[in-house]
């Protein structure tokens, strides 16, 4: 099983960093003095491991290489962290791995180390995958939770919530007449588009787990501000919309995979939704809302019935398992 | 559950990094531009996740900092990815982070970033870690298990086997007469010292996973070289040494989380030993036998009552869940 999982890790993930075989990778990053490094990890335990528009190993690259992403960082390299549960079936393996690496090559991004352990069946479920990552933010590069400021406008990079009910569905059996698929994907191009773009950016944040609603609760108690959001101006497709009609659920708690929150200056937000537009990652960009002064640390949804109501972090269990 | 585990996790690894609380950690790192980055990665599956000597938590600190140690890196920061078994008990997990916090400020390194996921009863056992390592190399510095020459010799920083022994004896119940209790340790400083003491270091490698012989199996491999180990020259304890009597195993073969392996020059055996001795953590290093041109790839014992054999890498199943 050893051998065979590393001759499978090998040839999908190869490199000349892992091929060395040594306790570490290690090589040389010029001009790395100029910049700052960021690092990060996830772990990745979506049930089921195999879901329409993705897999666990492709979330594990896509998850990761976006944390840096939000932060401003371009990857550098990722580290990969497998426990495996005893009967796993191989070519379930294979998929994962084969997954990860397409999405590392797509991302531009190697994984530089890696280690796997297996444990009795019963002692995981299937596969867990941890994958960390390290990356360089270029000098005058701040993006922060903590930067928004009153003022600022609030965009979002596509339709939300595609992740969440994508996995919920097949993990609950459900079968829709909609196209219903994770958005899963890497941002860190789409992400450098909106660097370069001369709009000023405050801060990045993917709404994973909790989805939008949470990811700006956050951002507002992080900046000690208010955000306001205009519901009808939030992109959901028709697909997730039935989805929670039949389901109970709100789309604004659903969990993206692809999709970024952006905070930038009022001026920038024309430049900003043209940059994102460009990128095949960007289409459905929208500008939802806006930073207030207050209530600090509330987000206020203006529905689109004229109402106005407090947009609470998620309250309650969170969806299980959902990456 | 959340709030707990995050407020736990910032109460003992807090720092800056961690509390700026972005979805990656930002520093600069001056003069980086000058060395080399190193990465890593590993899962700690150990059970019992509490053992004589250690827990889970301060073995996934010491045994990521001494893969970084193993290529002479530098830890800069390492990350923490937890997956947690619903259930856990909060004050195992509390003795687990906190010991983890121990280790990490003992190794003189941050934990920059973490992660933490919950997944049903049944579905893990009790705690995983998975922690990354970042560090970086000096200009000068290359060790590698490649790098192994005919007339090198071949050192141990001290007695072998120690963890494995200790973490099987609470598995089984077994109780000793003697004291038996994990070697995990951070290395990173007892190589630092080693680097800087004028010697030639070619290679070091942490015998963990199938121990010193399986890790003198892989240098001989990596190198093309063959190796000879006296085996009267290689230091046991009393203790492990009757705890393998007793289960019936090879000392040659357990786990290590607190010993190196060294390939030097042969001029340097004199410098790098006692730069080894100097260090609680290396006082009975010894040096156990020399790099030979061959026969390639292997590794030849000579026994305490004057026969060869080939010291194979281990066959069978290795000792599930040490580490």
């Amino acid at each position: 099983m050893h051998e065979l999982v590393q001759d499978l890790f090998l040839r999908y993930l190869g490199n000349s960093l892992l091929a060395a075989r040594d306790d570490a990778a290690v090589w040389p990053v010029p001009g790395l003095g100029t910049g700052r490094l960021a690092v990060t990890t996830d772990s990745y335990v979506v049930s089921p491991i195999f879901f329409p528009g993705g897999d666990i190993g492709k979330l594990a690259v896509c998850g990761t290489v976006n944390d840096l992403a939000m932060v401003g960082a371009e990857p550098l390299a990722l580290t990969a962290g497998f426990i495996l549960e005893e009967g796993l079936s191989l070519s379930d393996l294979e998929q994962v791995v084969a997954s990860m690496a397409e999405a590392a090559r797509e991302a531009g991004v190697a994984v530089a180390a890696g280690d796997t352990k297996v444990v009795d069946r019963g002692k995981a479920d299937q596969i867990f995958i941890n994958t960390a990552g390290v990356g360089r933010v270029r000098d005058g590069t701040h993006l922060s939770g903590a930067n928004a400021r009153p003022g600022d406008v609030v965009l979002v990079s596509g339709t939300v919530g595609e992740h969440g009910l994508a996995v919920l569905s097949v993990r609950e059996g459900l079968e829709f007449s909609f196209p219903l698929a994770s958005d899963c994907a890497a941002l860190n191009e789409l992400v450098a588009e909106m660097l370069s773009c001369g709009g000023v950016l405050r801060c990045l944040r993917d709404p994973t787990r909790g989805g939008l609603a949470t990811t700006l609760n956050e951002i507002a108690l992080q900046s000690g501000v208010g955000i306001e959001i205009e519901e009808s101006a939030v992109p959901v497709s028709e697909g997730v919309r039935a989805a929670c009609e039949l389901l109970g659920l709100d789309p604004l708690y659903a969990a993206c995979e692809g999709r970024l929150v952006a905070v930038a200056s009022p001026e920038s937000e024309g430049v900003l939704l043209e940059t994102l537009r460009r990128n095949r990652l960007g289409r459905q960009a929208a500008r939802i809302g806006r930073v207030t002064a207050g209530p600090t640390g509330r987000v206020i949804l203006e529905t689109a019935y004229g109402g106005r109501r407090i947009l609470d972090m998620l309250s309650g269990a969170q969806l299980p398992r959902i990456c």
